[in-house]
């Protein structure tokens, strides 16, 4: 079995992920999100792309048998099992701008932006090259009518996972969300696994 | 009365958009779509982002009094009218790629994206440096409950526009799109002016 790694509530990390391991990231307790960053380990301007991937996909729902497409049209990750079917590709990670914005009366916080930031420094990642992240169990509805879209509470229960193939060697970044509205008002840790090929 | 400008069909421009200065984006036929690429005219790491602009209007149906911020959270346009009402902010722009996923029978183009990567060559903006572009006219409809999207017609008539306010010095990439499927299949021109501040 390999080693699980937890990841505390409003933090985040960095971590390699060779082509072929598999990476497992769970919700221990339900309702928590995880902001998901992939870039080429061999070369950083190549990154996860949300744009090129629901282009491919032809959906925004992604969920097993989905791939997640680079800026340069490679695939970088594939989604091999998923306990939860509802994450979102839409929205960056929330920031110490967006608490301003969303959380007036809160203290701000770096949030999933400033600790993938901070996790991602030492592979030369700069904050303007974080994009758009992959966020695991983010339950972000869309009205197809209106096009409004609203932020609620993920759908996962306590020990939900998604479960990703690399097709190429990653530098990943992960968090555990920091943001209230993402995660019904709570901060919980989440949980990985990097699985051998 | 501004200068008009034509981008001949399926080619692509930049150019400087300074601050206060208002951008108008025609389309002379109907039904095309003209890929909006903006950067920070002093510092081309601050550029357009979907990811902070949808989080921040909180729809996806971007239209007259919705503004486009950077990556770094700053507004760098306000739509100041719209007689259409639908464009596309989730897609990238067609590649070469993308054309040969999307039309294999179809002889490939450098898309959007190469024409976008060409025309803002000398402004110093690589490739991998190009986002999701906020695409004026594309049509692309999403189902609320399964999270299809369709790439259709846009139902933009001739004669229809989109006008932005710079709230930063910009240097602007702006496309008259190149994909069969984002324009019902013919290829036209996309006027644009600039009018003073």
């Amino acid at each position: 079995m390999s080693e699980m790694h937890e990841i505390p509530e409003r933090s985040g990390t960095a971590f390699r992920l060779n082509k072929g391991e598999r990476l497992v990231v769970i919700d221990p307790r339900g309702e928590q999100v995880a902001d998901l960053l992939a870039f080429n380990a061999h070369d950083i301007d190549e990154v996860i792309s949300s744009g090129r991937t629901l282009d491919y996909a032809e959906t925004i729902q992604l969920t097993t048998g989905h791939k997640l497409y680079s800026n340069r049209s490679s695939v970088m990750l594939a989604i091999e099992e998923d306990t939860v079917g509802r994450h979102d590709f839409l929205l960056t990670p929330c920031s110490y701008d967006t608490f301003h914005h969303f959380y007036p009366t809160l203290p701000p916080h770096r949030g999933c932006f400033g600790n993938l930031a901070a996790a991602l420094e030492p592979y030369g990642v700069t904050p303007d090259r974080i994009p758009v992240a992959f966020n695991c169990f983010m339950n972000v509805p869309i009205d197809g009518e209106t096009g409004k879209l609203r932020v609620l509470p993920p759908i996962s229960r306590a020990g939900d996972f998604i479960a990703f193939r690399a097709a190429m060697d990653l530098v990943i970044g992960l968090t555990a969300c920091s943001a209230p509205d993402s995660n019904g008002g709570t901060f919980k840790p989440i949980h990985y696994r990097v699985e051998a090929a």
